[in-house]
């Protein structure tokens, strides 16, 4: 195999460990004589391994009986639709624009209310979170909008916007599970398992459970209200068994190494690392404003675009994949998610260096 | 490895070269270093594996370049949504009832528009395939709705509703890639993956270019828009992209067994073996109905639920799994998909047999 580190924004690395057990077990889950991708989605089997993987993150993320755990399909772009069906009670929402997500987030919630927008930090291109003021809320507002981690922008919410009677709805797709999260903080939270969790294909969505109790439209379609996967324990319909065996390792995996607060601390010297590194380039320079800095994704450019293709291709030789920024803001990007061992920045650091010597001002 | 048969109606059995293959390629794909659930989607190498998916199966069903080819999130039970929120241009269709997930559909329709019982066959516990009268279709109704094989009931359609001017939409879930099939004869077909198509996960939707011109109404969510996943080429957002990738290994695998006219046999094959067993034995009988008999799904009972459960307890000790009827019937039900070899078939009538001996009337 060749050494490689795999810098994507989602779908991402995954714990080697996780992959090598999974190999294991692929073609018979512990002497079964079945792989996990054959088994019914009503059997015994997979309801116990659906049951741990719910335990294993509530135990994981400290998660309250007050709250469901689903696992559900469309990624993070369905909840964007199923966050307004489900809780525009008075048909209003705001929003803090935070990047690209957040504006999907927000557009797709135009189709079914009014939405304000609380603050937004697009004048400066997403490079900061920016302030609120909560008294700006209207007063039937059903809940407050965030993107908590930008994945393209690399910024992240220091503080949250939390008014005890609103409920705050995150998108914690690229942030989830890297550090200790307080989940009562919220009214619900919703992550694609593509970057910290699993495989593409299921998304984790943790709701309180009084938010749940109506229907707000009668002509939501079932599969996109909540009750319908609340009541039915994620076995409505035939959910995504094996991305949610996949992610039920990840959880696992996390827990051994240490849990929430293990993985932060190595995160964040992770990050630092890359930070400290960018902080004193002459030629690479981070585009988050310092106090939003994310610890998950670090985009940064050199300031000339050629030299930003000409870094990627070098990189790329050496094993460093997918470090093109995306296209809306172009430059790189190093996503640095849990998977993503020490070793990887290293390789990164030292090739930055490289071209750094090659190409920088002397 | 214990060596079981499993009958389960879906999540269903792959074939073992498949899920051989997949182990060796799970921790690294043909040496680039990464799992295929690793893979961003953006990457060419992902591109490419979804690419040959598509083509595969293109060439498998011999599906005409006027037709899209999707990959999506959801089952089909979110098709059942989908389909009426794009298709009820005049707010009218026309459903034939045959079971449970016809049914399903048909509730789920009526959510966003006039919807017609064409026929059904719920009168005798949908044990047969109505006749319908095209007459009786009103004249602006949108489209002509079935369920071609149903699971539960172990009937599928001998012949298909057509009438040049209004497309036909079908729920194949059960059926697809198990004999050949005429795409033409569809405006729209469906079908989730867990039965013939691959792991739980990602549906295939088949669609005519010309009926995903326009939005029926505004308010539609983005990822329930057919044509939002045609413009991005089941891109729009992150795909179930491992699911994606097996599934296109059980295409190559039915393709190098010599495609659809060679499964048809041997599933005919399979199923004679079975029916014909059920057609003489003293204490086993077929529901189904003879003449709307499925190739895929094969319920039967004994009359006495003791003596069912009995038979379910003794085949599950005998290495033959799944073999419960669904609740709504109960019973027994043998899914015999392409994956069932038939050894399995031997194997379920020699355990039929054996019971036969011991429990029936001499």
């Amino acid at each position: 195999m060749n050494q490689i580190f795999n810098f994507s924004a989602g779908p991402a690395m995954l714990p080697k460990q996780v992959l090598e057990e999974a190999q294991k077990e692929l073609c018979d889950y512990k002497g079964c004589g079945m792989s996990v991708m054959e088994m019914s989605h009503r059997s015994d089997l997979f309801r116990m391994i659906l049951e741990e993987t719910e335990q294993t993150l509530r135990t994981l993320a400290n998660i309250p009986l007050e709250y469901d755990v689903l696992f559900l399909q469309g990624g993070a772009s369905l909840q964007f639709a199923m966050v307004p069906m489900n809780f525009m009670k008075h048909g209003k929402a705001a929003y803090i624009l935070t990047g690209h997500w957040a504006k999907k987030a927000y557009q797709e919630a135009k189709k079914f209310g009014n939405v304000q927008v609380l603050a937004s930090s697009e004048d400066e291109q997403f490079s900061y979170i920016p302030e609120w003021n909560l008294a700006d809320i209207s007063n039937n507002t059903d809940y407050i909008y965030i993107c908590e981690n930008n994945t393209i922008y690399g910024t992240k919410f220091t503080t949250l916007p939390n008014i005890n009677d609103k409920p705050l709805v995150a998108d914690v797709s690229s942030c989830f599970l890297s550090e200790p999260i307080d989940v009562t903080k919220y009214g619900l939270l919703f992550a694609g398992a593509q970057k910290n969790i699993g495989p593409a294909g299921v998304t984790i969505v943790i709701v309180r459970k009084d938010l749940i109790r109506e229907a707000v439209l009668p002509e939501i379609p079932t599969l996109l209200r909540y009750k319908t996967h609340v009541d039915a324990h994620s076995l409505y319909h035939t959910p995504p068994c094996y991305s949610i065996y996949m992610c039920g390792k990840v959880f696992l995996w996390l827990l051994h190494i240490g849990g929430l607060e293990a993985i932060q601390y190595y995160n964040q010297k992770k990050a630092m690392r890359l930070y400290d590194y960018l902080d004193h380039s002459r030629i690479f320079k981070g585009t988050a404003q310092r106090a939003y800095r994310s610890l998950m994704n670090v985009p940064f450019i050199t300031g000339n675009s050629n030299m930003d293709a000409l870094f990627i291709q070098k990189a790329k030789e050496h094993g460093l994949e997918n470090l093109k920024g995306h296209r809306l803001v172009g430059g790189m990007r190093a996503s640095i998610y849990n998977a993503m061992p020490m070793e990887g920045i290293e390789a990164l650091l030292a090739c930055m260096n490289q071209f750094e010597k090659e190409y920088g001002v002397k």
